[in-house]
Formats: structure tokens, sequence, C-alpha cells
């Protein structure tokens, strides 16, 4: 990650600041505010304003239920009785806005999380940085065989080589054609005083989708969690597990006991089915089981004993 | 209003916190966070967390529109320019959460704007206090004739007293059979130590909807302006828009420059139709229009001459 | 439930259609389309409209998946493996529109499922019909002692009698002065001639929370199901249950795959947190495992005993 | 526009479908439903499922409003009246269904509209079909000198063949070396026998951003308006208003009624500001006003005299 000079002189002058607030802050999440934290080649997050903490889920979980949530004792107790039962509303009142960079092909998996406000950098406007996505060596993977949206083995270095050489090359063609066609460099220079550019909205087609690209993006805990559990899950792609993988440290400063709860309910948690019930009840009593007694198909019997780490059981 | 010991003692503390951020602060909304304002006779607002001020929805417009926005030279024309063409994103940068104290017939009215957070005091959990909406004299209007949703004439002194007699009598009764059931007071003291109540999730449905209830609601700026252009509309129920009112002062201490904007674009604005625009510009001619040249309704016609105060023209 | 000559009239013109469609049809769906199915004592719910079955939610997934769903041979396969796994776009491309009518305290949990489209009755317009609702002795529960929420044991005859006296005589007196405020009967008809009532939307205050509203409700089969998982719980309200156990049996004849499918993972599924698993594996492993040697609570230890039926293990 | 075999008889089937309904019918969108409607050089839509029509709208306005809507004569009075005093529920109750073939830099346009329901074609399963956007030459526009997301002038011949011979060299180029990557050909065939291929989730990263994609899209009436009223308007891209125009078409047939409401107060309505409203007034009376006399900037003044069609007073 590269920062311009100008980025890294408004970061500082964001980092200096020292407002007085009778709000809620979270100190730990202070510490890091603004930072940009490197992503992939090029990409960064930040974050860069916040509402609310660990409290704010309590005091609204307390409004609801009033005199009711006395029984509670903590507040750790009382966030954690929330995330096992999903109430919901009261994760939705803190919320967090992060700066992200990162490219197109990812920003498009990332977008299809509805429940969040977005700014996008408009390459309409204005020209877009000169810089592209290439993966680390060790994260060209084939094609998995056996899982149609999954990665199988390293690419041997020299297929990794020209895989790589494929993509800068392209890449690179591709970027200085959209200058040639902008009449305009990267740096926001013109190319020929005597001729016009063809228009942003138009040349932006010719970039390739490992284009970088940045947004503002602002959402609830709620959300945000919704968001982490199947992205920072290890069947999403590496790439953006990497931005999903930063943001959890980020949770993990500001809200840490709904983080705890978090990492204990969803993400190192499990859904059994009501089929699946009745084979767990079972193994428990000792009783032999095997996939033939159950309407199970292969993969989701698999999965099951999976989920429990039976791997003798796998089949 | 009447605050408890304890809301006032909480109050007070939440008052008292002095923190430090790196986060932006709106100084003005600063000064009257936490405070109770008063609204009808039982009802408040209070503001109780915000994030973003007025250079949070600058900071994001420019990220989207990236060195393309250098050349407007001021927030407030950067501000005033998004208003006016409808961009939406970045008023929804900025967030706030009110705590508010409401008629549940009210209550009713609000939840209808999906687009926000809500906690609510629950009755199932806990005792609603013995707190009922009755209106001032001079609110106590008969039914419109012209408009099946609109208030006509104040009632006469002779008529208006009956009808508060009337709720007062209701809600006081039915709240007295409501702790009857319950077999407790709204002070949480038991009735009859040798028997049992009914279930809390059932008695409150003897409450009449003048009854008093409260939540913590949160909203982004957009969505917020949205809902006080409906509810500070003269339109809308005397009731809501003593809330929205409230509101529109909180808005202007927190981010004044989009207030100012909103008040010109939208609440003091209008929509003009395209058949509209045609009697517009005939007007602007000179030319004499009448209904009759044009395919309004009389409704319609009205409306038009309204929005621009062409009083002589009313028919 | 009492339809008016109005409401049979309407339903039979509605039902006696027979339109040709190039769309897909729900055979069984349309055997009950406009049915009034009665809930309560005077509510309904009847399903008025619906776009989708179980062919669109396969037929998303296989646009998305490409050829790569292929491999998937069944209809029946490919939804179960999209409910395991949290898929939910597929789901979103079915809609079902509801026409309820249901007491004014349901409405109000009801409405908090914000991802739906709703058209209340409006008693700002209108007057309300004169129904409210009456338990049946049955459901006339006491407040639960364990569970702030809950119900516990049902009133003997005496009390359930008195009970049932307060709400009916408080809900038809309110009623009245309902009437008597507004100056016009439920059937519409005018008491005095000779002077003017209260504004419709000014009395209407004075109603109960058992008084029937009604409304159109349509939302998506995916976030139909996230209602019905939770209001179809036993731990949901009664009153409300009665309508999603009705709403159930609609969803079993709209996409009877779908239906299966959430059955078994969704309402019949539990969940098991990282915890948990260790627990469950141990179980599994024969060994003797107690709450001690465990950071779970006694409530967190009993509901994980509960799901897998091992009452013997409860403490 | 070039269909596969297979798609062409997909859309066959479809067609020939005859099934029997109650439920409402849109005669006119019935005769195009699942044609494939041709937009750029490869792009389609297709209405593939609706549900609703104008009665509909109705239908749900007069259950809020009840008896207070029976003044209101006429359906198109009633719509019209909804549309002027933008009252949303109502349309929110009509839903359709498209299946969309686009560029990708004009998917990340559209994604923006958060409130529809989306299944794409996944690159990390499948490959992409062969077929990227070349815009014909009068669309091949200079940037805008005044106006930064603008068009300029039509590039001349010579220039215009340069840029598509960059765009078409580009895109084929690294079109060829994705198959290369993925060692698969677009119609399925492995290239080399011998090796493996990179991650499809990898490969696709190498693509132009006017390569093709396609999407079921599914929204409500509402939604679907605030979306062709910004996507339709001059202001917007072309290459996205190519498919809003054609999706005006598909509404028109749907819900015709409806669509000349829009058409009046919305596509070719204007909004005027408190302080534009002044100045309109001002102009009726015959005075003569300048922007000297008011707080508008010159951008403003000229907006508004555009809107009235005053082209003696713009600046």
């Amino acid at each position: 990650m590269k920062l311009t000079d100008e980025q890294k002189k408004e970061i500082k002058e964001q980092q200096s600041q020292q407002n007085l607030t009778k709000r809620v802050t979270a100190t730990e999440l202070e510490k890091i505010l603004y930072d940009a934290i490197p992503i992939l080649d090029h990409g960064f997050i930040r974050v860069v304003d916040y509402m609310g903490d660990d409290s704010s889920v309590v005091q609204s979980a307390r409004v609801s239920y009033g005199k009711g949530t006395k029984k509670v004792s903590t507040d750790a107790g009382l966030i954690k009785y929330l995330m096992r039962h999903w109430h919901s509303t009261p994760f939705e009142m803190c919320e967090i806005k992060y700066h992200v960079k990162l490219p197109i092909f990812i920003a498009r998996q990332w977008i299809r999380h509805r429940t969040a406000n977005v700014n996008e950098y408009s390459a309409r406007y204005s020209i877009l940085d000169k810089e592209f996505y290439l993966p680390e060596p060790q994260h060209l993977a084939a094609q998995s065989q056996s899982n149609r949206q999954g990665r199988g083995d390293i690419l041997d270095g020299d297929k990794a080589k020209k895989v790589l050489n494929l993509l800068k090359g392209d890449a690179e063609q591709t970027y200085n054609n959209y200058e040639t066609m902008l009449n305009e460099r990267y740096d926001g220079s013109t190319i020929d005083e005597n001729t016009v550019g063809l228009a942003r909205e138009l040349a932006r087609m010719n970039l390739t989708l490992n284009t970088y690209t940045q947004w503002y993006w602002k959402t609830d805990l709620l959300n945000l969690m919704n968001f982490l559990r199947l992205r920072a899950d290890h069947h999403a792609q590496y790439e953006i597990r990497a931005y999903a993988d930063a943001m959890l440290d980020t949770v993990k400063k500001w809200v840490p006991i709904t983080y705890e709860a978090f990492m204990d309910y969803r993400v190192g948690g499990t859904e059994v089915s009501a089929k699946g019930k009745i084979i767990i009840q079972k193994l428990i009593k000792g009783e032999n089981v095997s996939i033939n007694d159950t309407s199970l198909s292969k993969r989701e019997w698999n999965e099951l004993m999976e989920a429990f780490d039976l791997k003798d059981k796998l089949i």
C-alpha cells in the first residue's frame, strides 16, 4: 500500500483532532481511528467514524425490556443472551464507517450487502488511480475440481509466473489505452493539448476488474456482523476475507463483549437441522448410525460430521 | 412532562461525561445532548447519540466525485447542489439517535417509516407507566367536512370539556383494570399477595391508544429528512408534528448547512407537474389561463395556485 | 369471524376470476386464493396475490451459478442446499400478499418486521369496526414467574371470567364513547344531526389495544420465512402464533419444496455455539461432561441440553 | 443481440405456457412476457414475472382510507392523487421481475439501487460469455468541458475509429488471456488436457468492464419508478438510459394509469425551491427579476429558468 502525500497529510490532520464530547467513546478504537490498515497489495481499510459501544447495546436492550432486565446482572451476560436468541435491534444501535480501497471485482461482491450506506469514487467524474491487484504467488490457486466456486492446489512456480505476467501485462496495457482515450494521464496531466479525450464515463469501460476503487462504507453493528459472518468464513474468496479479517479486529477494539459473543455463537457455531439433531442424539446415546439410516445426502452427512469434528464418520 | 428521579439522575450522569475523541463533533448539538425536550403533556425527545456533521456530508461527496468536486469552492455550495439534485448517499453518512416518549397512536404512525432502528419499551416484559395523552382544549378540533383526514373548527368549551372527561375517565378506568388484571400497581407493588395476575402480554390489550410508550429511534440524516418532510408538514396530524418540529430544531443544531438547504428545497419548495409547468409558463407570459384550458381537476388546479400564492385564481 | 355482506361479495367476485396467464402458477395456492381463513375471534388472513413458486427459486439460483448448478440434479436437492447454506437471494424472487385482520396490539408486534409492504386501514380517514379481541378462557394465562415475557398456568374459571368481564366491559365502553365523541355510529350513521363530532384522528385514541384493524401485507419468501421462524416459534405470543401457523399452511401450498427445507433446517433445527460444539463432541465420545467443566451459564447449559432432548442432563 | 439456441428454446417454452389463475393479469404485458427486447449491442431486458396491476394500487389505497375514498369516483383520479401527494405504499403492492443482460460497468451503477432483489450470474462458478459492449460511433462522445460527468461533442470519424479499435483489441486480448488462464474456452471446452487452470474466481479479474453479465432483478413499482426517474433522465449515462427507456415501455403496458401519472408528476415535472417560488410569483405578476435580486447562484438561476423554458432569462 502506497498512500499519496495528500492522503498522508489528511490522515495526520484527522488524527491530530482532540475534541471533547459527551458521547460514549471506544478507547481502543480511538487509538487506530483514521489509520490505514494495509490489505492485499494496494488496498486498505480505515475506520473513519463510529457511534456507540457495548454499553449502547445494553442500554437499548434495557429500554426494551424495562424493569424486566434488571435480573441479568452483567452487561456481558445480557449481550450473550441477546446474541444467542437472535435479538437484532439492540445491535443496530451502533454504527461504524470505513474508508476502503479495494479491487473492483471484490467491490462487486461486497456491494451485494445492501443494508449499508456507500459513497464510491466515481469514474464518471474523475480518473481512477493506476493501481491493480496482482495476487501473491501463494494465492494463485487452480480451480477446485470438487467445488465449482473454490480453489484447489497452488499453481506451480512457472504457471504462476505466466499467470502474473498475463494479469500485469493486460492491466497495464488497458490502463495505458484508458489514458490514451482520455487524452489524460493518471496524474491529471493532458497528453495532447490539441485534441479532446473520450468522456470519462465511457473510457472507464476499458479497465480490467482488478483495478482498485475506493469508497466510504457505513453500516450498523448487526449488519456488519452479518457481513463478517459470511465474508470472514473460510468459504469466502480469499481476497474479500482479507478485508473481513482486518475488520474483525476493528470490531474487537470497538465492542469487545459483543465480539466475544459473536465469535462464540456465530463464527464458531454451527446449525443443526431437525434430521441432524436426531442423528446427534443417537450418537450421544452410543448408537451406531450410518447414512443409510437417514435421508441425508452424502454432502449433508459430511457437513454434519465435520461440524462436530467426527472425522472417522466421513464418507 | 414529569421525569422520574431515576431518569433525572441518568440524564445528569450522561451530561457530565467529558470524553476526548478524534471524531468530528457538532458543538451546538453537544450542548443539548441528553436533554429531555418536552412534547405534548407527558412526552419528550432527547438526542442521545450522533455521528458526523455537515463536514461528513461534504467529505463523502468529495470521495465520490474525486478531483471533480474541487471546482465547487464552498461546503455550503456543495451541500445545496446535492440537495437540489436529490443526491442521497452523502446525507446517509450522518446518523442520529433519539430517545422518545410518545402516545401509542402516534407511535403507530411513526413506525411506518421503516428505514430506522427501533428499540421500544416492551409491555410483554414490564408494566407501562400510568400516563396518557389528553389534548389541550385548543387542539380538540371537529372533524373537517372537506378533508376526511383533517381537522375543522376547534370544539367549543362545553363540548371540549365533555370530550376531555370521556378521554380521561376511560384512560383511568382501563388503566386501573389493567392493574387489577396484572395484580400489580404501576409502581411495581403487588395488589394481592395471595393470587396471581394475568400475563403482562395479555393485560396490556386493555389500555387505550393514548397511553404513552417510549423508544430509542436511530436513523441517518437522509431518512430523518424524509421523515421530517412528511411529519413537519401542515397536513400531518398535530401530535406528530409537535415531535417533528422539535426534531427540526435538533437538525439545525447538528448540521446547520444541510438544514438551510433542506428548508429551502424540500420543506419550503413545491413540485410542479408537466401540465402545471405549461400553465405557469403561460401565466409568466401574461396569458390568461383558466382551468377549462387544462385537463386539471379542480383540486389539482387549486393546489397549484396555492403553491404560488395566487389566491385570486382559486376556484 | 363474521364477514360483512360486502366482503363476502368481494371475495366471491375475486374467486370467480378465470384469467389466462403465461406466468407460473401454484395450483394448491390458487385453490384457497382470496379465502378468509379465520384466526382468533374476529380475525382472518387471506392470500390475495402471489408471484412465483418453487421453480422460481430454482431458476434464480441457476442463473447465478450458471452451468455450475447442472450437477445438482433435482430441484429439491438444490433448494435444500440453498437453505442449508443460508443463500438468501433466490428466495427473494417469490412474493406474496396477504389481507389480514388482527388486534392492534398484535399489529404492533408484527409491524416490527420492516422488510414488508403495508397498507393499513386508517382510522384518521374512517371509523374502525366495532370488534375487539377477547381471548378464549384456555388462553387466559397467568404471568410466568420464571420468564418475564411468558405465560404460566391457565387462570381458574372465576378469575378468567372476571378478566373477560373487565376486557369486554372496557372495550365496549371505550368504543361507545368513541362513537359519542365522533357523533357517528360504527355503521356510519350520525348520532345528532345538530352538532359536529371530534376529528377521527383524535377520537381513535380512546380505543383499547384489542380493537381489530386490518391491512394488506406483502413480502418476499425469504422475509416471510424470517417472520415465520420467529412468530411460529413456541416463544412467540400465542395470538401472533395463531396467524403464523395459518400462514405456514399457505407456504406449504405455495412452495412445498421450500417449505420442507424450511421446516427441517430452520423451524426444527438448532444453533450450537463454539463452546457447545465441544460439549457435544465430548458427549458423543462418551465422556462425562458437567456444567462445571464449561463456562456456560445454567440457562445456556439447559438450552443446549433441551435442544438435543437430553432431559437427564438438565440442572 | 444474439440469443443462444438454448435461450431461444427456453423463451419459447415459457411463452407457450397457458395457465389459469384467479390473480389479476395485465393483458398488454402478458403479450410481451419473456420476450427479449434488445438493448445496446448484446444486451436485453425481458419481463419474466409480475404481480398486480393498476387495480392493485387502487385496492390498497382503498383499504387504507376505507370508506373515506369512496368520494374519489375513478381509479385514475385516485392514482393521480396518490402520485401527486407522494403516497408510497399503494405503489409498493405491485412487483415485477426482469431478466437483464448488461455490461459490467452499467451493472455497477444499477446495483446502487438497493431496494431490489438480485441474482447475478456468478463468474466464481461459471465462465462468462465472450461478449463486450462496443458503442456505436454516434455514442462516442468527448468529455464535456462544462460538466465533469457529462459528454460533449461526438468524436470525429478517425478518432472514433481509433477508440473503437482500442476497446475491441483490449477486450478480445483480455478475454483470450482469461481463457488461457482458465485453460478453458468460452464454450466450456478444455484447452490443454494435461494441465489445470486458474480458479475462475481469480481469472475473472482480467476481464474489462465492458464485458456483459446478466441478472434477474425484481423490485416493486414504487422503487422501479424511483429507478426510472433517475435513470431515464437526460443526465443519466446513455448506456443505462437505453435500459431505462425500454423498461418505461414495459411499465406503460403493465400499469398504464400509473404510467400516465408518473410521466406527468415525476418525469415531466420539476421542483421549485422556496426561493424559486418567490421568483416565479414575481414573474407572474409581471415584475422584472434578475439574479442580483436573489441569493441564487448562476447555476441555480439557470436551472430554474430552464425548468420553465424561459430561455431569454438564461445568463
